[in-house]
């Protein structure tokens, strides 16, 4: 095989594409992509007070079914280099791992998917569909240069996805363990509760906004959002932070605040969620407590690709590979899924994610090969007519 | 009369004596009583970490009932001058009120009592007892170099009080209105409740220490500490802050903190107190809530001094002079009273306190007559038998 997985991962990792740096990330696939018959554009896009971020969007065939491939080739930041065993962009193997920043987040998962692309198209040049890879450089960053506006970008010039895999680290501890077919959504909010300041020792003429502020997050906490639907959790609201910043124990504060964040499933919009805490809220006040409701907007909602065909594909080629029957979870936090999503289903499977963003961040040389056969299979289902 | 209650007041307004500045306020004091047959003292305290400050304590006659004066020189700033209608430090009077810093709280209440022993002193130079002033320049201040060391320091030499009487300004609206017969005592608590960090999408992973911590302190607040007494409001008590400081709405905090304050009064010591509060807290925390709580040393407990023959005193003289019949209060904050009452039975009684601290502090040149009336009214009462 001319590109292995590990040696498609080595090059990758070898390149310091913390974010915002392209670090040479991109130009390798640029130039191994190329060099496979895909059409490859390196679109940059700007934000004012953002720096500019490189990506990448490339595609093989014009024909339908297209299925793309989505992901990352930025990093974190390694952190303490000295702290690290091997040099984190010295893609170095040692014990039968391959050690570097990136290793299962995620240029791990776009050497798999390379591999496995090259590998099906040199066997089958002339297949019906189109294969595609959607690489942006801000997924670890501030994220607005990335993988939105990519999206609109491609939209731009008329392309349509009929599927997506995005390979971000799905797995908690083995290759197989779990597909990810939905995320939750996330929506925050901040509450200020007025009161009037005073002197502890005549709280008759101060007003504590403090145990008003309390009553109001009773009552956001009182009742569960929901019990959880066929493929998600219940809903989660967890008060993030209370805060005063009053030093003086003989006085009573004008005001109080907190934040709180909600992880949300499908039963919800932001927009349905928002009534429900505003609600919430009202009740929980009566005619006592004054206070000021502040949503945040958000782009994350809760999405599900329903258990379908493709889905099947993925499944069975993990079984297949693996033996292991991987669990169809809508856990964790948010991705660049929620984007995707609007365009066409997406599904996110990858390497096991247990070293990600942590010193010392690898990955098994069998799990590069086995997860570039696991998406090969993917190929062969899908295009099989 | 030698020594009006105006003229003393306005000498004393013109001295700077913002803590610890003695301003030469006390060298005034100490002027006025040596000419008129005090025994004067200016002992000076120092404490590492604190500026020195100078005190004053002065005794005419030798006999027993020993009714002292208590009060302070010392002044908070005027803050921006500019915002001041006249001088602070200037002892002016407008439309038949003294202005500047001090004028209520307490250099016109100084300037009654001084008044009134000297002119019970004219006219009775060789009465049974003694009369004597306690004065401190460190009230307003930290107060470590003040009327605590000056006890000590007056009861190493041998003195021992009968009776005391405070100036500090009592009266809510107008002279007359009210007598402290006894203050509540304060004390303060600190709560940590311990969790463990992690993100919000994963929160089985973490443990969230702000539901903890709203738990402790609805056990707090609950039930109320009691229903007060013949002479005291119920004990009150206040949750002054509530800090997490977790700028990151996707991160469930690791630990969250809240100061509270009591007012309590004479149905508590300290120790009994912390005792009850330690009981709510256990109950409350279940075996599910890890914190800690510390206590803040106090030296703050509640007394009172019963009404009795003295109070009555006080209450006949200001009936007399103002027709009014004072309420017998223990409201508002601590006051050096606290200290005092460790050695005698000790009764506020001053001014009207409506502008004490504030731009245009300022009293009524008729308050400062009557006020001094009504102390020379006390002294003939008490040494009258």
């Amino acid at each position: 095989m001319e590109h292995s997985p590990l040696s498609l991962a080595q090059s990758l990792l070898r390149c310091p594409s913390v974010t915002p740096e392209e670090g040479g990330a991109l130009a390798f696939i640029e130039g191994v992509l190329k060099q496979a018959g895909f059409e490859v554009h390196r679109p940059v896009f700007s934000e004012p007070g953002t720096p500019d971020v490189e990506n990448l969007y490339a595609r093989y065939g014009t024909a339908e079914p297209y299925l793309l491939f989505a992901g990352h080739t930025d990093v974190v930041p390694p952190g303490d280099a000295a702290r690290w065993t091997y040099d984190p962009f010295g893609g170095e193997i040692h014990g039968g791992e391959l050690y570097g920043r990136g290793a299962v987040d995620m240029k791990g998962g776009i050497a798999c998917m390379m591999a496995a692309a090259l590998e099906f198209i040199g066997a089958n040049p002339d297949f019906e569909g189109s294969i595609g890879f959607l690489i942006t450089g801000d997924e670890e960053g501030p994220a607005v240069n990335g993988t939105v506006k990519l999206l609109e970008w491609a939209k731009g010039r008329g392309e349509r996805f009929d599927h997506c895999i995005l390979g971000e680290p799905t797995n908690p501890n083995q290759l197989g363990d779990m597909i990810k077919i939905g995320r939750r959504g996330s929506l925050t909010g901040r509450i200020l509760v007025e009161g009037k300041q005073g002197h502890v020792a005549y709280p008759h003429l101060a007003d504590n906004p403090i145990p008003g502020l309390m009553r109001l997050l009773e009552g956001l906490l009182k009742e569960p959002l929901d019990r959880g639907t066929d493929h998600f959790d219940a809903s989660n609201l967890e008060v993030t932070t209370i805060d005063v910043g009053n030093p003086a124990a003989n006085v009573i504060p004008a005001e109080a605040k907190a934040t709180f964040n909600i992880r949300f499933n499908d039963l919800w919009t932001p927009h349905s969620l928002e009534a429900e805490i505003e609600r919430r809220l009202r009740e929980a006040a009566g005619n006592t407590v004054r206070y000021a409701l502040t949503m945040e907007p958000t782009n994350a909602v809760a999405f599900l690709t329903p258990p379908n065909e493709f889905v099947g594909f993925i499944a069975n080629a993990i079984k297949a590979e693996t033996g292991s029957q991987p669990k169809l979870s809508t856990t964790g936090g948010t991705s660049d899924a929620r984007f995707i999503v609007k365009d066409c289903p997406v599904v996110e499977f990858g390497l096991v994610g247990q070293t990600m963003h942590q010193i010392d961040e690898r990955v098994a040389v069998a799990d590069l090969d086995r997860l570039a056969t696991i998406y090969r299979k993917v190929l062969d289902a899908y295009f099989a007519g």
